[in-house]
């Protein structure tokens, strides 16, 4: 089941161009992920952070087509791969039914020094809830 | 030849984790690409920006190792190919010999409209001096 | 009457002091305004923007103490004034009942050129509804 | 005598009306901060955030003019006082002798649990070098 979450293009978003500034797409990137966690009881990115973070290792994305001020975009999350201390995500970001923008990258689960470290069995179970192999 | 850029990590780019947030590299990336733009006359972000613009179509991003406030980076940026309106670059960022970043992306040349425009000569020109064919 | 405004404390609004990085409270202030303007039609920012623009002329904040991840602020947005080009703001951001934040600004509704141009009287009566006069 | 700091007007400073996005004006005075700050060893950012700090406690600021994408600003920054455990700054911004931005903040020095703590010695003296009272 696909996570969802809907960014409207706020100013601060655009750039001299009158578009969304390409770094600030990853700033909703990281916010859809950040929303999603913060549904998993005890992993939240504010319970994480004393001792444990969820780093981006990689990141691919393409830019489709320009999204304006005003323009409300939907983003849907499904995580292709949940390994033991990595996590495999698929975004996609549409307005108005136009694709935006397509993004996959790999989300590792770290603790202290920064070494990655298995997912909590019940943050495993959570992330699962979003598994969808992708045929892409 | 690949065109050189320094950024130190500043605390504007580190997150809670202590490293840098990852939505600011692409910061980085994009003042890199600025300040080679800042060498072509007539084609610099400035003077560009009033019907022109040059939107990133799609890049993809590995970060091999964390970067902490007060790093000092070291970016190449090389063209691996020049389009008729597009550009294909290759970014390296690394911090005394470590690497902390390798990335790839497609910049359009986009006039009027957003719609695709040919590099003027002289700008394909001085673009092509930052050509370098990649065996990766 | 106060114009509401919620926004939870974010990974990117975090420093590695663990606390919102000031510069972007002014973001979230910036937001506020923003989703004001989006309930007068005809005014969102996306209507202003072709040759509309509300720039910020001066602001004023006190920090009073540090908000962190996850933390809930409720900010209320009051005009002391409205002038003929003119809007005098009072921002109160508050957290679980402790205030974080007092801002004062003034912002001025320009036109082509950036040069000043009185409020539209639709505009001007919906900013009207949010006048307080403040005994501060 | 006042600390100088340059910074050109980039791209990802600017907002669709084509000028400095307000909030980036305040990642340049903490850039700005930062920088002086790396001129003091022991006292650099990298240095302090293990168990130190410097939050703004208060900012005003005036906006006289729009800084547009290439325009070259020289910001100056001087203290009018060092306290105890604070620092009271001015900061004016030009470009080509127009002044574009005036800042006055108050600053705090702090230690675990982010209470305020004493300026060191070494730290004050270097201060103390850009200490200049303000007629304003």
């Amino acid at each position: 089941m696909a996570f969802q979450f809907r960014q409207e293009v706020l100013f601060r978003h655009c750039d001299p161009a009158r578009i969304v500034f390409y770094p600030r797409y990853f700033e909703m990137l990281n916010d859809c992920v950040e929303a999603l966690f913060a549904t998993m009881p005890g992993h939240t990115f504010a319970d994480m952070h004393a001792n444990r973070a969820v780093p981006t290792a990689r990141i691919e994305t393409e830019f489709l087509a320009p999204s304006r001020l005003g323009d409300v975009l939907e983003f849907t999350l499904t995580f292709p791969r949940v390994g033991r201390s990595s996590l495999h995500t698929r975004f996609v970001a549409t307005c108005d039914g136009e694709t935006r923008l397509r993004a996959a990258s790999v989300i590792v689960h770290v603790g202290t020094g920064l070494r990655p470290a298995p997912w909590p069995e019940d943050a495993r179970a959570a992330l699962m809830a979003h598994h969808e192999e992708t045929s892409q």
